[in-house]
């Protein structure tokens, strides 16, 4: 008996979600969920191909109370931009968490990975950052970088924000970029040191494999998100930085020991703070910044509860819009 | 840019790719490639929806030299038939192996994995049943039953077919359909001893969870191939059978020692062989039946490998045939 399948390109998707606060919310939610310890998750399966420079990563998580699950395949084809590509593409599927019948099928070429990562950055910011952020810095200069400072501004409507980049060109793009988007003033800040210094918020958003954000740096009343490392060769935050800090927080404890932040900590011998508290057990009131003059650190891998909860979310913000085609299967 | 992307629902699939010689070339080639040792297959990805008594498994592998590798998602949920629907569903994605983008999408609801599955059946069959097959005896009277002997009988053309089942009025079903559709005699049998007894090919599909396969009828000249387990619940031979056989066979030995047959003997403490061949190995010729009296046993608990290959050739013989539709994203 056909079934109908809802199909969603890029395009659609773009017109129906936005990175907003009903956005930021369903991915908190999200969060709230992995903080009960209810959902599901289990490790990424991750396939590299040498032969072209790639690698396919697949998320999942089944979070009671969603009706349906994502499962999530990025890959990431290093060699594209030779050949005219994006190296990041990927789609959702979502399924019925009651019957585990495809629901639908969302064609977005990465960009629902985007929202909920930069809907995840505005979920620290809101239950980590101190209450009062006059300046935000964001190191790295690219999409994430753009959209990391979109969402923080929801939280935290601060008034300027300071871009690094290790293109100087590319960070002064930046900054005029999130400066439009955002109305507010925006530059590009070639010393990272006084990037650090003049933010209270600070978001990480680079590929980098040795640190750019050293731990002399961390002032009283700072926050800062790294979101760049979500494999093993890479580390943004220098490891003294996660034991000096009041607060350290994992997006999951079970990833960030292989792929985040924390994975350099423990290698570099540093680490002894036993196991950190996650950011949905801050999102549900357990732990979090207890003074504005706090140092708290979130180390941001990307979870497969974050693709569900947008996945469906988009699913019934296209459907609410009329967006999106049918197919019988 | 928006890219093309093709889709095939399940009766565009049904109608362009078949159990025949061709796609079990295709699934040959694939685990002759597996045997090779050049194929990247991680772990399967698992995971259960215990409040609707679901699961679900991801698998994929890259094949050097196949244009595209397959992301395929199996949900399996139980109380489904309750409500009217299959248990089993799912699709496959096609990605290319060169850029990482999105190929195809085939909604086959578990067609492709039919066949990739009853194609192995055969490629285990060709490869290591004796050359004289007068009788197959299948265990289990469902889809697969009918499918494995379908597929073996390309490669062994034997003259009946024998069908045990738990269910007798299922057995009988299903020999008549075996019947039909073969044009050879099948019929029921009620005794497994005597459906073993009878056959030189046996092949074994079903849930069962303690096992239906007796050491003791174990007899010179007879194959048995045991696709029914899949996970580490399941056990349809006699752990005993496999010591005694001359040569046991693993589609995968890390799948096979926590999914397949060879867990079971393993947990019995039975399995003193080390590390036994894979079907890729018996394909390209290390390792084999050497006499027509041995007995041999072959465990396959289905691999990503067989899923590329099938999704590959099935867009092929799609395209070919001028099925499916594009969508634009």
């Amino acid at each position: 008996m056909p079934r109908d399948i809802f199909i969603l390109t890029e395009n659609e998707l773009r017109r129906a979600v936005h990175l907003d606060l009903k956005a930021i919310g369903v991915v908190e939610q999200a969060f709230a969920a992995l903080g009960t310890g209810k959902v599901i998750m289990p490790p990424i399966l991750s396939m590299a191909v040498p032969e072209a420079n790639g690698e396919v990563d697949v998320k999942t998580a089944y979070i009671p109370g969603f009706e349906g699950f994502a499962i999530k395949v990025s890959p990431g084809f290093f060699d594209n931009p030779g050949l005219g590509l994006p190296s990041l593409n990927g789609l959702m599927i979502l399924f019925s968490a009651r019957t585990g019948l495809v629901e639908a099928l969302l064609l977005d070429n990465g960009y629902l990975t985007d929202v909920r990562t930069a809907a995840a950055g505005a979920v620290a910011a809101k239950h980590l950052a101190p209450q009062n952020v006059d300046t935000a810095g964001v190191m790295g200069a690219g999409v994430q970088a753009r959209l990391q400072m979109e969402a923080a501004h929801l939280v935290r409507p601060f008034r300027r924000v300071l871009v690094w980049g290790r293109d100087a060109a590319k960070a002064e793009a930046g900054a005029a970029n999130i400066a439009e988007k955002l109305g507010i003033e925006a530059r590009a800040e070639p010393d990272p040191a006084r990037l650090v210094a003049e933010s209270q918020l600070v978001v990480t958003t680079t590929p980098a494999e040795e640190p750019i954000l050293e731990a002399e740096w961390l002032h009283p009343g700072l926050h800062i998100t790294a979101m760049g490392s979500d494999q093993a060769g890479k580390n943004e935050i220098d490891p003294r930085a996660l034991v000096a800090a009041d607060l350290y927080v994992a997006d999951r404890v079970s990833q960030c020991e292989k792929l985040g932040e924390l994975r350099a900590a423990i290698a570099a011998g540093l680490w002894k703070g036993g196991t950190p508290p996650e950011l949905g057990e801050i999102v549900n009131g357990k732990a979090g910044r207890t003074s504005e003059d706090q140092v708290t650190i979130c180390d941001l891998t990307g979870t497969g509860a974050q693709d569900t909860a947008i996945a469906t979310f988009a699913l019934t913000e296209a459907k609410t819009s009329g967006a999106g085609s049918v197919i019988k299967s």
